[in-house]
């Protein structure tokens, strides 16, 4: 049962797509403080709360203070109160009691989860409009279905999208992708993504190509693809201002970008240097932007990923003013410590600065609205742009699509990656523990960045974060430009990577199946423990997930291990895979288990009753016709199994 | 067995005092590349890799690039290659061999330990000058042993110094410094310390009080005093450049400041402003800096902390009216993303600027030596100049007295403390892994900040590392100004706290004893469990620790946790803990258990054939006189158990 309280006047979201009439009556679980323009929850002892998507720390979220206030931030230390994204759906439970609330409202929101207070939840608005959604059911994963219900349907992505993908910000021809596809088929290890980054466009102008250096594109993307290989380029939230430059020229004649208050369009800098950003919030505007991604799909692109949208302002043209004119203030003076940090602090932060997000306005349904009361909106209705536009550009195909940013509704249109992480092992924990919590907010298609995006990798987390990312949705080795270069075929393990990625391709008739069931019937794909089982000791494993409905995944995530505790809340079969047809088996029993894992392995736990498909890798992503599946098999029949099978492409 | 090789012509550190003649021949176990400066070692797929003391990842080294280059940075990531230390010696052992390395050199030198190549351990210098000491043994232990015997005793601090101890960047009168003793008073908890960070000093002056806000100081000091409480005063690196402040007058007129190449005194900027920096290499100028100590023990001042001693550099006079001047190219200009980011890096890497440590010289041994080419000595050589310095001004009483920022050989004169940690989680467990390898290089009195220094904390994380705290050396609470306040009383678990420091001094007697006979037979205090059981699944455990001869401490160290997993090498006996006189014990067997532990509760295991003894807390760091101990035993008798005791204040 799902009920609706409304606070205030709410700026409408478009996240819910189920009408659900107004309330009477009083907010349960919660007291409602006006003044104080919150609401709070006493916790109790053995409440758990889950949820709230893309956030630091662990899968209970119970001690720290979450903002959501989508943030261009690539340094996810636990102290973060904001990353990209905004997702402020969770779940409450215990023994006892358990029910979900999803805090609707498009600006920022504090969630402060015992973290005050250890035993009390409030979270706080700037500006106290909201729809608060109640959610009770008779489990959280009842709950959970309920919620996912009223937001509609996850998007699905073309099944090739289940595919190995290489990345790194800085492929700067057409030639070094060439280079990076020969050298993974030299390798054997199947491939079927190369992503571009910024460095494919034309001064970082979207909806272009630097002609210079990937010259008859059109023809690229058509080598590339007889290879077996989708180029997936990325496209930014602002354009640039270029006379000559269509996007920009036509965005202007038509006022389709964000304004300051005196009418003038917003200047911002990014990549291209200065931009107007888009007012993907305007309906008119968005259908105009989305068009426009025509210009790629013409080429015979057929998947995008959309970056920058929080959006990320490196300067604005007003702000950038103002700061070189105070600094005029410090030079040539004998600056002591204090002015000495207010002078570094001036330039420090100027990029994303908060007052930047309050000189501009949308043409939101009707109303001029400031940016900062429908922040968290931004990067939603640029992937909405995409979405709609992809019904009507390509209405029987679909299209691969994911963003940095996001908010609930956008599940619908696109997946995400989990922004621009570290190599770092801690970075492996925090995707294995975001996977549950964006899956309940909607979003099914994500992956982080394997490997890790800053930061230099090493080869031992490659290993092992790989050995992870076989699972995800979105299996893309991603790094920056600067760091160590990040690509499989560069390292000493090269037979250790083949393996596993043929792994995944083994898997992918059981992930493409477990997805697609999760997104026809709003499960989640990736579950907590306790979700499933109601053992105390479920409820406080952090580090394992269970994938689909047949088997539990318990990564290793630390460095110079060779092995790790896990957890069984029932008899298991252990499945140690050195390749998808080199394997040993093993029952385990229920309770607490310490398993090795060599850097060569991958294990996964087939749950009692259940049953894994495995596929022959070398058919690639064509593998998942049902012939010639073998299956392993925990207590369980072959074909107890339910395959989902379609074409892949067509749109559902 | 220990052997001295001699690469070029290395400048001499002191850090080792026994003399060892040169060996001839090669450098064993090494190859060398005298072009490349650097030497590599092959390494076995057992071999691994423990010491380089205050370094970041786990207690194995294997698979990162560590680099001693002392560096002031407070955001200990994973992927950082220095932190504020320098401690050059570590071991390589496999169930085949063993053998310690010490590099000593007082520059940059690198430390590639199989993250270029996995198999590959790598030893690079910025100058190929070095002596290289290997060290053979019978054991880890017995190598450690050997290496601790040449480099010189451990620094003992008095007894007191390993009581609890309270600090905060921000106690900025004395009347907050007695607050924060009558809360502690009124809570229940002893204290032993309150630290003083620099907002005692008078605009930051070195050795001076301001008045204004701690009037009367001898007498304040003389009131805390009896009330059981020491104040520790920190002193910084830089001495301000203040006419009439007689530390610069007397340091310029006796030429006992660092200079630039044209002989005037370097200006830097640090805590007060512009400063100069003692010559600490020179002993002229060291004894005349250690001199000054006298103002505040003339005051009745017993214990010191040293800190921005790598050193760190704010900003210097040339390179800020560099920086203006090219700030003028970036002024009213169409700034492009590469353009805008480059002006932002020239403001943002102005502290603590590479180039600024090739721009000054020390006078060390009677030559001219440029600061980089020595730079890893400098916070050495001031805590050295304190440490000196304390042996003629207090020749019977020890001081205490501990530093930020190290080298082998300043463990003969002062602990340290790990630096500006954050209220992380995965900080606690980098206190835990730093533990023993400090140990290893000779640091004992040691201690991360309790609660972490930057950063907000949380209750159950201030819980967890109080748990683990109570049994380091230096076992003090520290936090920056500006994030939430961290003394114990301020939260709600005020009797959880109080009963965590009351069985810190119910163990003193051990702690003590097992710190003294580490520190007069040179063994290390914590010890990873593989230095004394060799079977394979005690050479992986990373996030246990032996302390002492009796116990293992297994610390959670995991938000939301309700226990963690332990592996016991053979038999012992758990002791819960929820106080000094309520626990339960219950002997365990060899293996894996998951052990319950509830934020109220502390977990030591005794080992076989072991006996901890326990104090009663009420008697405060007095309870160590032999008489009314109690003892838990695990199957040995409480008389085998040697109690180290002395008056915990004379110089041994």
């Amino acid at each position: 049962m799902i009920r609706k309280f409304t606070i205030g006047n709410p700026i409408p979201t478009d996240s819910v797509v189920k009408e659900i009439p107004a309330a009477e009556g009083s907010i349960p679980y919660f007291s409602i403080n006006d003044e104080g323009k919150e609401l709070s929850l006493a916790l109790e002892k053995n409440d758990k709360i889950f949820g709230l998507g893309e956030t630091v720390r662990g899968m209970n979220k119970r001690g720290w203070l979450y903002i959501s206030n989508n943030s261009d931030d690539p340094n996810h230390t636990e102290n973060k109160n904001s990353l990209y994204a905004s997702q402020n759906f969770f779940v409450v439970f215990s023994g006892d009691r358990q029910f979900g609330v999803y805090v609707d409202t498009p600006g920022k929101v504090s969630f402060d989860i015992g973290y005050t207070k250890l035993d009390k939840l409030t979270v706080s608005f700037e500006d106290f409009d909201a729809d608060i959604y109640i959610v009770d059911g008779e489990s959280v994963l009842d709950i959970v279905g309920q919620f996912r219900q009223i937001i509609g349907r996850s998007y699905i992505p073309p099944k090739w999208a289940f595919g190995f993908g290489q990345s790194r910000w800085s492929y700067m021809t057409a030639d070094e992708v060439r280079e990076v596809a020969d050298k993974y088929q030299e390798a054997g290890i199947p491939l079927d993504m190369i992503y571009l980054d910024i460095d494919y466009m034309e001064r970082y102008k979207d909806f272009t190509i630097d002609e210079s250096v990937f010259p008859k594109f059109p023809e690229f993307v058509e080598e590339m693809r007889k290879r077996g290989i989708h180029l997936v380029p990325i496209i930014d939230a602002g354009v640039k201002i270029e006379e000559g430059y269509d996007v920009y020229e036509e965005g202007v004649e038509k006022g389709y970008f964000v304004k300051k208050e005196n009418g003038e369009n917003l200047v911002a800098a990014v990549w291209p240097g200065k931009v107007h950003f888009p007012d993907f919030l305007n309906d008119e505007a968005r259908a105009w932007f989305g068009n426009k991604y025509k210009v790629l799909l013409d080429q015979g692109i057929d998947g995008f990923w959309n970056d920058m949208n929080e959006p990320a302002i490196f300067y604005t043209q007003d702000h950038l003013e103002e700061v070189f004119d105070q600094i005029e203030d410090y030079k040539g003076k004998n600056l002591d410590v204090k002015s000495f940090f207010a002078f570094k602090d001036l330039v420090g932060s100027i990029d994303n600065y908060p007052e930047d997000y309050r000189r501009f306005y949308h043409e939101y349904k009707g109303r001029k609205i400031r940016h900062d009361k429908v922040h968290n909106l931004f990067g939603y209705n640029m992937t909405r742009a995409a979405g709609e536009a992809f019904e009507r550009l390509s209405p029987d195909k679909r299209i691969l699509m994911f963003s940095r940013s996001s908010y609930i509704g956008m599940h619908r249109y696109g997946g995400i990656w989990h922004g621009d992480n570290h190599s770092w092992w801690s970075h492996l924990l925090l995707n294995i523990q975001q996977m549950p919590a964006v899956n309940m907010c909607g979003f099914l298609y994500t992956g982080a960045d394997i490997g890790g995006f800053g930061s230099d990798t090493t080869e031992d987390l490659l290993l092992r974060w790989t050995a992870f990312g076989i699972f995800t949705p979105l299996f893309r080795n991603h790094s920056a430009m600067y760091t160590r270069r990040q690509e499989l075929y560069l390292y000493e393990n090269v037979p250790v990577f083949r393996n596993f990625v043929r792994l995944r391709y083994a898997l992918i008739p059981y992930l493409y199946s477990e997805f697609m069931k999760a997104a026809l019937n709003d499960r989640m794909l990736f579950k907590p423990l306790c979700f499933e089982y109601n053992d105390d000791r479920s409820a406080c494993v952090e580090d394992q997930l269970l994938l689909g409905e047949s088997i539990m995944l318990a990564p290793v995530y630390t460095q110079n291990a060779e092995g790790r505790y896990v957890y069984l809340p029932e008899d298991m079969k252990l499945v140690r895979f050195r390749a998808f047809d080199d394997y040993d088996e093993e029952v385990m029993s229920a309770g607490d288990h310490y398993v090795r894992a060599r850097l060569d392995e991958i294990l996964v736990f087939v749950r009692k009753g259940h049953v894994l498909p495995l596929a022959k890798p070398e058919k690639g992503m064509d593998a998942v016709d049902a012939s010639d599946i073998s299956f392993i098999c925990c207590d369980a029949e072959p074909e107890s199994y339910e395959l989902y099978t379609d074409d892949g492409e067509s749109r559902i």
